[in-house]
Parts: structure tokens; C-alpha cells; sequence
């Protein structure tokens, strides 16, 4: 994609984005309708709809060529990533926005090709914006993000992961996963896989894993954590597939190896 | 204690945790020296104790009467609760302090002849400050935090708790909190005692649960979540001693006793 494309892309996705944190932040002490998705603990409201509905029809408006690979049925079928593909998550942290009515973001990636273009993830509720241009670096707000830290080792990492990783499961043996639990400084669960891109991103935990995440969850935070130096991937270490579900890793290159080598791949069902 | 000892005591203490925490926000971006305690995950900064010192020296000097229990040493041997007596954390959530710069709170919760009086938990980064005082309810900065909501299920809330929990441990079995992770709506780590209290008192989540606390990291929350009828208490439903580490939870009260009796007395070693 052109530099000028991109850059036209962004302030536009940027726009929105900001435009339907206010629309959301308006509303956010509404009564709201919450239904469940494929289990009891898979929430979606009205919220996650309509903001959906709000990108749908400006990009089909503004871009009739493009695709919309999307959470709440307004997108696309999209089996291929040719062309350029609006990868969106309204609301990301649905159950965060429900109960805490904070600690949840609107997630934004736009791919062309295949290749992670435009990354936003915006706090909303903290006014927050992380985003990205490929090769153009990272920002939290106005703020370029530095690369990552030139060295880290696992022993002085904060790990981001939720407890079904230590519960029974059919990927990895969660003995296995008490074991990195117990080498790593720190663990974190905090509810929304878009934000918790971002905070690998910003540098305040050094990984996140999770075990089935859709596209509209990572494609944004694939982006952004790629201009400040970290790595995403499947859990045994392969590029994600954009167009289904994936197992998925993002963390600082200096553990990568280790955690998919020692535990994920060692402890594979 | 009289309505007036306590108001002054609590306004004088608030005084002082926004004076630390101004100290803190300035000196943020300072070089860290960075010991670990009891072990290497048990981190302490020479920020702990400077704030910690400031907090001593007032106290000895306005209250002398008054005894100090806290982390860092300038305390006092506390070995019953007769008395008014400070209870103290510099910095709660030292490990967010280092690597995340935010998500880390100042706690002070006073007690007089074993009752809890004042709680206050700061949270330095946010400057977001929720406090108590008996029986005149909580706030988050000038807002009066609402009772916890009238009705609860185990399988509607979301509980925070560390993934120790999940992994072999000296107090219950892993297979049985395995249990409670599954029938719960969600489980958070947030890598601060005292913030998930102050948490808990918001109804953001609705439980948190802590293999050991010390006395400073729940004196505030316990008088903070007590305000909007939550309950705390070790994982056999008993009181807390406040002269040494208990286990804790604190949580709305409805799911207290199906907590209690069906996952940590069923899975006690």
C-alpha cells in the first residue's frame, strides 16, 4: 500500500474511531441489553451492535471496494485477505463493559494483502488511543511508544493470561503451565485481548497468550506491537491465519522462543 | 472512637496520601533501585521506604500515642490492636509500580481498639482516591460509591484472584479452584491487594481472593468494602487477625457462603 493511502486510511479510521468513543461514552450509563453468544460467559449488547452498524455503513459508504471482517454480522464473508480488509471489534472486552463499565476498546485494523497497514485500539472510557502505521512506529496518544526494552529474560517478565490456562484444556498440559506461571515475575488477566495488545505494546507486560482469539481481537494489536519491536504468532510459533480463529502469543522477541520451545510446545496436547 | 476524633484523623490522613502521591507522580520517571524481599518476585524500591518514612514521621510526630504497623520497617512491633493504630502500605502493588509506572495505590486503613475507622486507598497515577469512614459510607474522590447490587450469582461475577490459585499450592486444591474459575463469569489479576478491594467496594468485580495479605494490604479495603456491604474474611469465613498475614476474601456477601463451603473448605488441604 502507498504511504499516501495508508496515511488517508488512518485519519480516516482515527476519526471514526474517536466519533464512536463519544457516541459510546454518551451512552455508557444506559440500561443495557445483554444477550450470550456461544456460551453463558460470551456477552454481547446492543452497544457492540450499533457501534458495529456505525463502521459498516461509512466504509461500505466511503470504500465500496473494501471488506469488513467484523464481530456482530454487518461485515463480510472474507475467506481471503486480498485487497483491503477493515478487521473490527466494536466493542472489545464486552463482559469489561458491562460490569466495570471501563477497561474496554474499540479495535481497528486495516490489512492489505495480507500485511497489517493500520492498527487503532481506543480506551475509550480513559480517552486513550494507541495506533500505528506500518513502518511509520507507534503512539499512545500524541506520544511515539520506544521499542521494546533491548533486553528482558523470562524470570523478569509479566505474562498476560486468562485462568483457563490452568485449568483443563485441550491445547497444553496445565502442569506445564503452572510451570511458567511460576518462572515468570508476574500475571495479569485483564479482560480485553485488544488492550492487552497494547499494553505489550506500551511495555507494561512483556506477553499476552490466549487460546482462541478471532481476527477482529488481534489485528489492530498485530500492528502496533509490530512497530515497537514485538512478535505475534500462533502458539507453536506460526504466522496467524486472518481469516479464522487462532491460538496466539504477542510478547517481546526475547522470550518468544522460550515460552513457545519450553511450555507451549513441550506441554502440547 | 467519637465521630470527631475520626473525621479530623481522616482528613489528616487524606492530607497526607495526596502529599505522597504527589511526591510520587513527580519522581515517576526517576532511575529505580529495585531489591526483592522474601523472595524474587517480592519486590520493594527505595520509593516504598521513602514514602513509607514519610508517612512515619508524621504520624510519631502529630499522633505519638498512635502505633504504626506497616512493610517497610519504620514500624511499630504491633502485637495486639488496643488502640489507634496506622496501618500502612507505601506502595501496594510495588511490581506494577516498576514495570507498568500505574496501577499501583497508597493504603492506609486506621483502626482503633481492633474496629476499622478510616480507609484509604489511593491510587497515585489515576488520582483517583476511594475512602471510608465508619458507618458514613464510601466514595471514589467526591462520589458516594453505591451499596453492592441487591442480587448476585456465582455464575454472574467476576472475581479476581492470582493463578497461584491454579497451580499446586499448600492451601486448597488446584482442581477444585479449577471448579470455582469455570462457574464464575470471569476471573481478573490486577497485581494490587488494595486496589481490587477498592475494586470490589465499586462492584466492578465482585470478589477477590489472596493466599496471603498482610495486614497493610486490606486494612483500608476491609473498612472501604464494609461501607457498601461487602464482607471480608480468611477462606474459612473467619475474621481477620490484623496483627499478622491472613488469607482473604472479600466479596459481595451473596456469594460469600457458596465460596466458602462448596470450593475452599471442599478443596482444603
Amino acid at each position: 500500500m502507498e504511504a499516501d493511502t495508508r496515511d488517508e486510511l488512518f485519519q480516516q479510521a482515527k476519526s471514526w474511531i474517536e466519533e464512536a468513543g463519544e457516541i459510546i461514552r454518551d451512552k455508557i450509563n444506559d440500561p443495557l441489553t445483554i444477550d450470550t453468544k456461544s456460551d453463558a460467559k460470551d456477552l454481547v449488547t446492543q452497544m457492540d451492535k450499533a457501534i458495529e452498524y456505525f463502521f459498516a455503513r461509512r466504509i461500505k459508504q466511503e470504500y465500496p471496494s473494501h471488506l469488513l471482517l467484523s464481530e456482530e454480522g454487518y461485515g463480510d464473508e472474507v475467506t481471503s485477505m486480498d485487497g483491503t480488509v477493515w478487521i473490527i471489534d466494536p466493542i472489545d472486552g464486552t463482559m469489561n463493559f458491562v460490569q466495570q463499565k471501563r477497561n474496554f476498546a474499540i479495535s481497528i485494523g486495516i490489512f492489505h494483502d495480507g500485511i497489517g497497514e493500520v492498527g487503532l485500539i481506543y480506551n475509550v472510557m480513559d480517552d486513550v488511543l494507541y495506533s500505528a502505521k506500518k513502518n511509520e512506529g507507534a503512539f499512545k496518544n500524541h506520544n511515539k511508544l520506544p521499542n521494546l526494552k533491548a533486553q528482558l529474560s523470562l524470570d523478569k517478565s509479566v505474562l498476560g493470561l486468562n485462568h483457563y490456562w490452568l485449568c483443563e484444556n485441550r491445547l497444553v498440559e496445565e502442569k506445564v503451565m503452572q510451570g511458567l506461571v511460576k518462572k515468570v515475575r508476574g500475571t495479569r488477566t485483564y479482560g480485553s485481548a485488544a488492550l492487552e495488545f497494547a499494553y505489550v505494546a506500551e511495555g507494561i507486560m512483556d506477553g499476552y497468550l490466549a487460546m482462541s482469539l478471532a481476527p477482529w481481537d488481534v489485528a489492530a494489536g498485530i500492528v502496533i506491537v509490530n512497530e515497537v519491536g514485538g512478535v505475534t504468532s500462533t502458539i507453536e510459533g506460526e504466522q496467524l491465519d486472518m481469516t479464522r480463529k487462532n491460538t496466539v502469543m504477542t510478547c517481546h522477541p526475547a522470550i518468544q522462543h522460550e515460552i513457545i520451545e519450553d511450555y507451549l510446545k513441550e506441554g502440547r496436547k
